[in-house]
């Protein structure tokens, strides 16, 4: 099993500032329902991803009308039972079709499925979920369902939520948590839900962000104790998991899905390299040929922001703090500058760092006018949007998602999604990518829920390089690709076995 | 530190067949000056690095007429030193030129030089070498001595050492003990020389092969008591050294510098798109466009090659047995097949899995006429070559490192380099790739030789992360390239050191 | 100058079918108003991309809930003009800050203002003016109004008009006839109002699509005796003016800008090469990596196509039916097939021919689940849309220009925009792209203004090289490149004259 | 029929200065055996292309000891001629090999010489040539044989031919007159022995060059009355051509096949593409990734160039003068700059512009120690390389092809095949390439011979495009590349003859 670090005693991780947040001083009045001014006054732990705004999570049918909170309304499904808490419970139908639409394109988990006609894997678990919650997600836990697991469900941002999907899943007896436009005291509410239920203790958490992981900690420290693990798939998930770790309080295995191969090769450098193209175009209509761009930042996002612009014949400059990255930024065909020294000329700026302030006030003085400025980083931190929100600069908001800030001489500069992620907020992750993480996610349980005692200690894991394997096994038939088979002599030259896995744990990819 | 595999409990790490090689049952009468003849049947040891050929390997000046051995004559180099075995040490001006050329070329090493004006971190440090004796090694051995250390040296490969560059690093005193073509007798003789010397023990081993390494193993393991550590590059080289630390055989710590992130990237995925070219149009004067091509093996090597041969308009296919590495080749353009599907329909084969009989006699008999078929792996194991040593068929050589095979109904295959690897047999390594390796073998010996107790224990490690970084950062200037440097602010958000290192351990760039 | 084609009476140019329309038996009753029924039954002569329709075409501000027709409407603009007929012509403000913002992207056009300022090329021209009412298309009329001209402006579309621009344009004084969603009536009645003025007479004509010129052959032909020349710009418009030269009915010069060098591969190669992309994205979703996909049509738009794809990692097949292009296919790396031997394995079907019956019910039939079948050529009848039309398959529409076609067995084709355009219906042209155009519609213009007698003849022209190279030196600043000028040594070596033109005509660049 | 220029009266074509080459004042005393030294000093009007060094022109066997002039030695080939003179008549076998082995790369000829069987549609035709003498040009002279012609045969370059194939020609009996290393007399010599023989009179002249076509002005003018054109492949004979026409001169047809638009296409972009990196590579050794390059001229070699290190990694930046290519350049992704700008910060300057003087001293002066600058243009002028020559530079020769040029301060520039043609001195050119020339040149020749009376007048003509299309045809099989026919519906849609020509002559591929 590959361990997160096992050299923790060096310096070589780092426990960044923005992951160093607030377990300790919170105090939240959960149980009482709060007036719904006090409901957004509440909850300061929300994590940050749990807000992001998502260009996804457009309802697919219009509901504005209904001005209801879902919490005040009654529900039942055609099977009589209320255990959930969706939007309107008659827009299932429409949801069901939209799953089933998904379950087309996401082949690897009907393929679990099929396998699961033999063999429960999962037969006795009982996971509680807080994710996204759309029709990818809903085929994800319709699979762990066909496996044997047990679900509740809630989501983790309170915009992202397909209240069709949600109704769906309900109807078919999910007990769902989950609207699109939840307040935070919702937020917190639906989360309970899913875990504070008489004759029902989860043995499985499948976390992203954090927020179910948290609230558990807080609230019923005790569950702990029949659960066999959690599944964490976001970065600031991750690293909250790393930190208990660090500090000694986290008390069940926890595999760090994010990190996969799989998954980092395709939520960073194969989806970005489409979705840099998607999101300017949608939010610009500008071209790309002959344009001159400065990249900030050469991991696996801003490898594929560059690849993409320059296969579109724009001109690429690249930042970078890593003398390794930016050895492969020249190698690549990009120029390594500071940001200062083309910040004049340049047509469009992109941030792919996770740093913040990484363009500060003082370059948007000086870029050109009509620069495009754009974030495909981690987080709303890299451009300082803030610095932009003084008296002498006027914003004009000219299509969603696309401010021009005037400056005093009438100079533009057009800032897409506030600096927020322009892949999240002007474009859309495709199902495939969304398959493969899910798929990691399935393995990751049925790996934890099933390893012999003692495989997994209190500790963050990456995933198995064998079940990384398999997911990206599970998704070659969608290329109609042939893997090759070793022979059994080759095998055994190479030293390895035939299934794999295929490569030491060092291997880079 | 890193260590080479912190998990060794579990499978994820193998011993191939191909390394499991012959420490036991060698027995070399190794004193006796043996004949001619006697030279060629000796030791079956050698390791298979060291009969390679090599293109870049051919004299600069013609000394094919002095048919007498070096180990016959008697050499004085100006000083009056005749510690050193060379081809013939008149040829040293002729050298230093060449050595002068390749400083220039190699502003690493240069830089590492100016530093040590001040510290010398290599002052005491006695090192005995075995590796291929070029112009570019020449740079490093003067730099080593600029950094305070007395050398030793021998070749790793007998056909690869440059006389002139020997006699150069002879005259200017180096105890140096190489020549292009020596027998296997002459090899071991050589190594011998520069480690049983009166008055004098090494504290540092750099090897390239594990010869050097495994020949004092064998005759004076006393010597390990004084050794500080062991750089070895080559896979082979560190694959013995995994087998040793395995076998708990392994007395001193060794440093992996071949796994290292900088030379890795070069060594194989730039180096190869740029000679799987260079080799193919020298040997064979082909166009590239509209050509079908299948490379088998989709690794750094095999992405260089697809890379270059898709740029020039090849159609190119791929197969692999990893799922990732193929669900990669699918993301990148490729469809990916198994061999059979396309063996005959293509104009090209290529190899690069370091696998053995990836090529069979059986593809062989099924390709079509004119395809031509060459090795970028590591071995020249990939293609059964000895397959095509039979009766019906005809061997034509038509050019050096090119021959046709012929089958009875006229068809041809054209061989590259009878199988070997094509980049060293029919290319040449740019001296940048050498400089970085040079430059992580001579940080690699000072910090094994200045670590403190305890730092390293008796086993293999990769290169700090730190250092592997530095590499990089020394050969940005080649490019004009301009790091960004973290703000105290930017640097505390990250939890990052401002010099880093920059990325966790399991990053994969 | 270069005339169109010097070699009429060999078998090189060819007169489609597609282009053999109707001059002879329309007899459109037009003066009378019809009845709103009667509107609809009119005028087959309309040409057809005067109904395509476009995405880009929706207007900035809702007035969705004013029905009456602008005819019926009396409206003044600030300076007591009636002589306008637009939606509203209180959205002036409103369309004015458009055009401003595409002043700033159409640089070209501004600087020919700037140098209006001395020299009036147009002074004295009344060009009457039919082409799309955009932003874009109203920085032309006021450029064109710069350099002297009088303009009258009627829409070559009857959904393509921006109501804002139309109104602007109106209240400042051009007399523009043209709304988003004309009747086909209603699209004669502007173009009439147009050139049926009393004490005015258009002695140039700006058409696109022909239906302007067509007018007035039919109607006005004692009007041609005034006129200097016609500009066209579109394909459809360019074959009609041929046909008429053809049967020596032509009786002024025209110019064919739609072949301009600069024109050409803006419109076609860069455009194409961005809006495959962004068309596939928006309306699908899909992730490009690892894709199959046939084009069938290796022209300009083609390669546009193949090449964008080709970068984001699918693998491309292509089909011709011209030898030379199929050639080209090969050496840029394309496998060249015939339609029938991948149409059961591709995931995207992509015609870009100009024929007609590209894609047949047949090949539909044989299409995988889940295939995307689009269009990029030139009109909607590359893909047999019609053959879907049958009982046996269901139709349903998923989004905006989506539809599932949906076969007995459950398969479902996607079928982008009906076959229309999928560059036009589900992307957008760039400014930029627009500016090119508008640049050599309004050079062409001075250029037939002001030829001295006999230069030009009644026949079809290509614009002069000397001005194509203009166009694209006005569009160089865009990209801060810098040309370098011929030494007169140079220029006499070359037998160029130092300003130009550089090529041959047959020169193909 | 595609006429070259058919506006000739206006000033869209030039007569460069390089070509206004010297008809008038030439006097040469021929038939005068010369001495060997007056042998050099004769002839200034021998064409610069007849004195170019190529790389492909070694010998393949040894023959250096045979110092006898071809002139003085008496040969009889087999069959008793002895009408020919080639260097040495006994290595006829070895060239028949190399002549075997190149018709399995010509598949084109061999599918005419197949066509040849039943119709001779040369039968009676007298072809007098003067190429390079190749194994290749041996494939096109033996399918001209088959087609049922009679062929005499010189070389158009002193250097180039190949002494075992003119052995082989003359061994099957082609009257060849050539061997490699002829001095300038020998040159005419050998022309004079194809044109002046008793009892035959050439009928058709397939020239490169124009050497030959000149010889026959001067010497023989009456021959031309039974002359039915001249097919005239290099863009120095062509233009000779043109001067001859536009001086009223030109007394036959003449058929330019340079400017074919298949051969353009493969003689500079696709062959060029690749032989920038083989030309550098086999020079340098130098590493292409993160090279900073200045390509000067962006026409299809520049394109190709370009392309091909932007592949690899490089930073390409162009110059150009004409506005149209400079776009085409930006739009391509690169920076378009003057010379001066990037001068001191290149890696490597490549001029591939035609025009002279490009890179002038004072640019040299400016470069960076270790840039190299090499020319893949099309004669020796667009590099200073006079300028060099001066007393304070020093030359050294470091390897064939390679100088180093050195300043007083120690500044090495690296300057490739004294500037003359990179591709042609330091690269091959592949057969493929080779084949569409030849194929291009039977078909031209075809084309002449048979057309009916007054088809072509005294004048140069292009090549037909069905003709052009009908080569490219020929070579689809060796990419196993499938062409799509049209239906006849179809065709009739087109308005095309099913059978090509495809295009309008204007079009531009």
């Amino acid at each position: 099993m590959e361990k997160w670090d096992g050299n923790e005693g060096t310096s070589a991780f780092h426990v960044p500032e923005w992951m160093q947040i607030q377990f300790a001083d919170q105090k939240q009045e959960f149980n009482k329902r709060p007036t719904k001014i006090g409901r957004r006054s509440l909850s300061r732990s929300i994590s940050q991803s749990s807000t992001d705004s998502y260009s996804s999570a457009a309802s697919y049918t219009d509901s504005s009308d209904d001005e209801t909170s879902p919490r005040d309304k009654q529900q039942k499904n055609s099977k009589g039972s209320s255990d959930f808490c969706v939007k309107n419970i008659k827009q299932a139908e429409f949801g069901r079709r939209e799953i089933e639409i998904a379950e087309q394109e996401m082949p690897a988990l009907m393929a679990l499925r099929k396998r699961a006609q033999g063999e429960k894997p999962l037969a006795g678990a009982k996971i509680v979920g807080c994710t996204h919650i759309t029709a990818q997600t809903a085929v994800l836990m319709e699979t762990l369902g066909a496996l044997g697991a047990q679900c509740r469900w809630a989501a983790c941002n309170i915009y992202s939520t397909l209240n069709e999907v949600a109704a769906a899943l309900a109807e078919s007896g999910f007990p769902v948590f989950a609207w699109k436009g939840e307040s935070e005291d919702d937020f917190w509410w639906c989360i309970d839900r899913c875990v504070n239920v008489e004759g029902w203790q989860p043995n499985m958490i499948l976390d992203d962000g954090g927020d179910l992981t948290h609230w558990i900690y807080k609230k019923y420290p005790n569950m702990f104790k029949k659960i066999k693990g959690i599944v964490e798939e976001s970065v600031t998930g991750v690293h909250r998991l790393y930190q208990l770790s660090k500090a000694g309080k986290l008390c069940v295995p926890a595999m760090n899905v994010n990190d996969s191969v799989t998954k980092q090769k395709f939520d960073n450098l194969y989806c970005c390299r489409e979705s840099i193209l998607d999101g300017l175009k949608r939010t610009t209509d500008m071209m790309f040929g002959g344009k001159q761009v400065v990249v900030c930042g050469y991991g696996e996002v801003g490898k594929g922001c560059c690849a993409a612009l320059k296969a579109m014949g724009s001109i690429v400059y690249v930042t970078e703090i890593d003398p390794i990255c930016a050895l492969q930024a020249c190698m690549d065909g990009f120029r390594l500058v500071k940001l200062n020294e083309v910040i004049r000329q340049v047509d469009i700026v992109i941030t792919c760092t996770g740093n913040k302030n990484v363009v500060t006030r003082e370059h948007l003085d000086r870029m050109k006018n009509s620069c495009i400025v754009c974030n495909m980083g981690h987080s709303n931190t890299e451009i300082d949007v803030a610095s932009l929100r003084t008296p002498e600069l006027t914003w004009e908001r000219v299509r969603s998602q696309v401010d021009h800030v005037i400056w005093p001489d009438g100079k533009r500069i057009v800032l897409l999604a506030e600096g927020r992620l322009l892949n999240l907020s002007c474009s859309t992750v495709p199902t495939f990518v969304l398959s493969i993480t899910a798929t990691t996610q399935a393995l990751a349980l049925i790996e934890l829920y099933n390893a012999p005692e003692g495989r997994y200690k209190q500790d963050v894991y990456l995933l198995p390089k064998k079940m990384d394997e398999y997911v990206a096994s599970l998704h070659l038939p969608t290329f109609d690709a042939h893997l090759t088979e070793l022979t059994d002599e080759q095998a055994k030259y190479l030293g390895l076995n035939k299934n794999g896995p295929f490569k030491p744990n060092y291997y880079r990819y």
